[in-house]
């Protein structure tokens, strides 16, 4: 069995008998639509301001030695992100976007029979990067006001005596809705380290409510609590690939060898280190977060449109009609909005632009409706 | 059998039980000496020119996008790199340097028993990847003129009915000698799909010589050969992190699901379309390295210090006396030089500067033999 499920990854039949694995849900990495034609992108939790002014400012000093390994920058990162999250640096890593973080833990982790308990809908890299293993994953449906159904959860991890990976977005991509910080305290307090909590906190930034806040604290003492970041949200530094992990130092040096060598690049580092000198920065990006919402909330309760409660940029409201014809529309008009997230295929996954781009969303939304569309 | 391996690699017993994988051969990704104090490097292979013009300003003009991720501008790479190797694009994939494609392939060759045969000494990325996983590892020493000793590797992979990765890196670093490149064929032309063969062209444009060529070919037909090509030599983008792989569209899909998402980054991707569209690059970056080189050479005949042929931008010479001794000295007199090398340790590698940085180093090694240390 153990063998099986190895030749089913590996190589010793030849290639002949290796099925490729399928690509599905990476098709639209490749999307030409992605391409500078004007069109309004509310589709990727992009930040719409842009790099920060010192952050551009850094980029263009950092031409100087970009031809450079980037040991010097990953060190002077290393040196201011440590005080500011107030970890010591042996519980940080680094990688090419949080997506490297979710990668090299489900790569470590893999074992004959493990378990891999997620969400349905979650984001979609953890699921993707397990294909090749011998993951058994479990996808349980939110809970009825979109949080992860942890009871549910715990009760498959329980039921096995094989190691899981549990992975909790939180704030959860693509519904932007909260899972209670309590109880998911309650029950990392209660695993043991046959249970590795990966703990996706990209939107953590936009978040701010009573009964949220971060696993950071657990990676002091327990090595099976896996907190990642990026500076792709909060920061706009999506195109530069810049995320981070916080663990216990001896996960830390588990995860090392899985990682990609030399990261994080020297550009991304040397924006980074600025971007988090700029102390007005996350105000800035939450603040023009709030306007978008804000104007979006308006026109989706002119329209009667339900949509979810969010703590991100981004949000799911409801569409009449076929997902794909409505995305196919937007697209015509020049929005670009979220791809499909099965099972909410009644659901639209928004991204929140400038104010302005969201005036011309509502804009849009409205002549959709005034055409029996929406 | 299978089991203990997975376990070794895995998660079911516990973390108590795990023994953390030790990091030697990365600590000097670490190293303090890599800041910006004026110390010339002639340590890393980097390309002393820097980033191209046309690089610098596409790297200026990429901000604006910045805060997108990087599907557009992967999608703009293609568009140039496929013609520009004349390679369809489904023969093409990217990383973060050209590290992460030698980390896919071993991560996704993986199977119980497999063998990695290699030489020593060579490039340790791959070995440190195979750490988590259970090969066997083979290093075979170089041959008498330092080539990969073919012939030798080739037992062991016949001598056995497991998979296995032949990594050669050609030309050889950190020796800078080649491997005949009619030898390599000859293999491949033999080989069965049992046998993955990962050639690490990282310095493919340095060379010149009637006997090499790239292995880029078999990748049409044979599912079992990997190139793997960087941005960070020729093109001077060491600290941007850009490689690519190139193999039988099969192969890319079974490596895809390895490689980290979201890749390239955007500054990568924008810099390496500028470079790929300047034709005097790669010229410039071969005259300068001969420079250096020249100088290099005048003062070890100089000096009677034997040194290898080198068809790369870096040489292996002769000292006398302890390597770390001779390390320490040169980063007294400001200038870093190569790490050591086992076997190889009565030899330093010294990367090529700038003519006039060669004139320092120069200057500095006949310092060292009027003091009798050389």
């Amino acid at each position: 069995m153990e063998r099986r499920t190895f030749l089913r990854t590996g190589f010793a039949a030849g290639a002949a008998t290796i099925a490729p694995v399928p690509l599905q849900g990476m098709s639209w990495l490749f999307d030409p639509r992605h391409a500078q034609d004007g069109t309004i992108r509310l589709s990727s939790n992009e930040n719409p301001l842009g790099l920060a002014p010192v952050a551009r400012q850094a980029v263009l000093d950092g031409r100087e030695e970009a031809n450079r390994y980037p040991g010097a920058s990953r060190r002077a990162l290393l040196d201011v992100l440590a005080p500011y999250l107030d970890v010591p640096e042996d519980r940080l890593f680094f990688g090419a976007g949080s997506t490297e973080m979710l990668r090299v833990a489900v790569q470590a982790w893999s074992a004959p029979n493990a378990r891999l308990v997620l969400a349905t809908p979650t984001f979609e890299d953890v699921p993707g990067y397990s294909r090749p293993f011998p993951y058994q994953v479990d996808a349980v449906p939110l809970t009825a006001d979109y949080a992860h159904d942890l009871g549910r959860m715990r009760e498959i991890v329980d039921s096995s005596a094989h190691p899981a990976i549990v992975y909790i977005c939180n704030p959860n991509n693509p519904t932007g809705t909260l899972t209670s910080s309590a109880d998911v305290d309650a029950w990392i307090r209660a695993s043991s380290d046959r249970t590795l909590f990966l703990v996706d906190e990209a939107y953590l930034e936009y978040a701010n409510d009573p009964g949220y806040w971060s696993a950071q604290p657990w990676t002091a003492d327990r090595t099976n609590v896996i907190v990642v970041r990026t500076f792709s949200k909060i920061y706009a530094m999506a195109g530069m690939r810049l995320g981070y992990g916080i663990a216990h130092p001896k996960t830390v040096r588990r995860l090392q060898p899985f990682l990609t060598r030399n990261n994080p690049n020297h550009m991304a580092a040397v924006a980074a280190i600025a971007s988090l000198g700029d102390s007005e920065l996350v105000g800035r990006s939450v603040g023009v977060n709030s306007r978008a919402k804000a104007i979006l909330h308006g026109c989706l309760d002119d329209l009667g449109l339900e949509y979810l409660p969010t703590h991100t940029n981004f949000l799911m409201h409801r569409i009449s009609g076929e997902l794909r014809t409505y995305i196919d529309r937007m697209a015509e008009a020049g929005i670009r909005v979220g791809r499909p997230f099965p099972p909410m295929l009644e659901y639209n996954r928004l991204s929140f632009g400038l104010p302005e781009e969201m005036e011309r969303f509502a804009e849009t939304l409205r002549g959709f409706r005034s055409r029996g569309w929406v």
